[in-house]
């Protein structure tokens, strides 16, 4: 997000005028700074720079219904598939309606032995894994906010049976699965399509809210997420919505407006666990809160990430996988990079109430 | 930056085309995932949608010169100054060269007493601290690329002045020194210029590098820093220039193309203790360096941090301060987001040497 806003319209208008500062209405006086307790991370939450959720809703835009269903150069549309790249299609007989391929251009390299190299000080491993690709569905001209239900959940599905055969590859320690909706969040094609990378380090952030869970569950004999998620509930301030099987919430020190943790209520370490119920009432919850976003928000870019353990530790007690939603309202910038923290200019329970009160067509 | 990229139509170019891989060049024939020894950061360095330098060079668009010297509604231009948020300037008679101002719509306040809050597990900090603005230049259609020399090391010193005062006050753990250039680095302002924060707290990533370096002290009984400094100056792969006070190099473990640290040769942990001296040559080799990425790549978006120590850990051994510079070339994405690890689709090393062999005007 821009840390830096020297002058500013909408700062500039009476309290009574159109546009106000929320704090005038929320009675929060100052800036505060808040500790999410898993992952240990601080957050800025802006108060002098605070905006109203309906604020941050985006201009219009060209949206995917208005594109062709169909385009002739797209390598995910039906009747161009890439056969030879194809890792999965479901169902497999008759016409697809979710397709796994592997990248064409990965970032990693299926091939080759993981090994190490050293280079003076430096050390290097060998880029293995794998990098591919869920066609989300056969129609150019959509995304998870206006898919069918039955094909968000069977990305999801998609993503369990390739995350389950790759982590039989002894040379993989962690899968990412993620989605990057808009140029703004990193998609450079419009066919809907989420990715997995599966690697063979676990990423340094990785590591590092893994030792923190580890030393929450050591200190209090609980696991950190279950113990956010109880509060959450209890709380009713910052959630958004929730089944038998998870709970949304927008985190207490939620690092931009309208982030948002899915929560699965049993407490499990990996993804891969979760049951075909449990798949199926994520992919309820995940298209709801994405259609909430595409229809009050006007459709902003967003990321979102399923974070799973990393695969030795996929039992481990002290872990529990959730899927965070960040739309990309905000920009990060010097200050975020240089300092790791965050500047929310909303209010969490403020972006939270607004997300409760929206209903999607 | 964009993981993915499944038609791209330089990699369709025939080998002795205009454009070709450039691994084709460099004989590394697969990707690797490199580690950076001091952050503990790996990084994915995608040889097979690896880039020539060249092909970062930006698309023309309105450069700072092209606008006007001087503009009557900008805050920061003569005539338009607001002495109330001023807090220093150089110099301090007659017409000033850069100046300091506290930002009208701060992420933090000045004002209040640094207390904890604790709501049910959530734990939180009152948002006290100092947020400023360098204004660099009187002039408002430039950059540090285009500014005098006198006008990069006053800024510098206007940080460190800045800086000075502000760890004075007890409340004060980390001050984080920034540049945003451009609107995709997060810039909403035009007038070139700079911004700190003070910080209450200390941030997660940098507590965490800073056991890191603490740690690696502890094993090896040398700064990391230092370390790596003297690797790459034996190397001479990737060092992009050096003066009698700094080296200037791309890491190895880049995290995306033109990435570059700017280290200190004297041991220190907080820039707060550069020498005038030092924070003259340190402007010069920023301001070439930032030359070079405006003449060579065609003005592309780019944050500059410097990164010093923590306040209570200023005079430790295990750390040592420097300035990091990242141009926007690429954009991270869902996966980055997922795991905190970066996908560099340049070379390190080409990087540096295209550094190496441009000529600023």
């Amino acid at each position: 997000m821009v840390p830096e806003r020297i002058r500013s319209p909408w700062l500039r208008s009476p309290p009574g005028g159109r546009i106000r500062r929320y704090r005038l209405a929320r009675g929060i006086a100052m800036p505060e700074i808040r500790q999410n307790i898993a992952t240990r991370e601080w957050v800025i939450i802006a108060t002098e720079r605070a905006k109203r959720p309906e604020e941050f809703v985006q201009e219009p835009k060209e949206r995917a219904e208005d594109r062709p269903a169909f385009v002739a150069n797209c390598p995910f549309c039906p009747g161009n598939e890439e056969l030879d790249l194809e890792r999965l299609r479901i169902p497999e007989r008759g016409d697809w309606l979710v397709r796994v391929v592997h990248n064409r251009y990965p970032a990693l390299q299926e091939d080759g032995a993981r090994v190490r190299r050293f280079d003076g000080i430096n050390s290097a491993i060998s880029g293995v894994g794998y990098h591919e690709v869920v066609v989300e569905s056969r129609r150019h001209n959509t995304s998870p906010a206006t898919e069918e239900p039955t094909e968000v959940e069977q990305t999801l599905r998609a993503f369990q049976l390739r995350g389950l055969a790759l982590r039989e590859d002894a040379r993989i320690e962690q899968i990412v699965y993620f989605k990057n909706h808009g140029a703004s969040a990193g998609a450079s094609l419009l066919h809907p399509h989420t990715q997995l990378l599966a690697l063979p380090v676990v990423p340094y952030t990785i590591r590092a809210r893994t030792e923190e869970a580890r030393r929450y569950f050591d200190d209090q004999g609980v696991c950190v997420i279950c113990r956010m998620r109880e509060e959450e509930e209890q709380a009713q301030v910052r959630v958004v919505l929730d089944n038998p099987c998870f709970t949304a919430f927008v985190p207490y020190a939620a690092f931009s407006p309208f982030h948002l943790w899915i929560v699965p209520r049993r407490h499990a370490a990996s993804f891969l666990t979760a049951s075909p119920a449990e798949v199926h009432e994520l992919s309820v919850v995940l298209r709801e809160l994405l259609r909430r976003l595409y229809f009050g928000l006007n459709d902003p870019d967003y990321n979102y990430v399923i974070r799973s353990a990393p695969e030795q530790e996929r039992d481990a007690e002290y872990l529990h996988w959730y899927v965070a939603i960040v739309p990309r309202v905000t920009r990060p910038a010097g200050f975020e990079l240089g300092s790791g923290m965050f500047i929310n200019p909303a209010l969490p329970e403020a972006s939270a109430q607004f997300l409760r009160t929206l209903t999607a067509p």
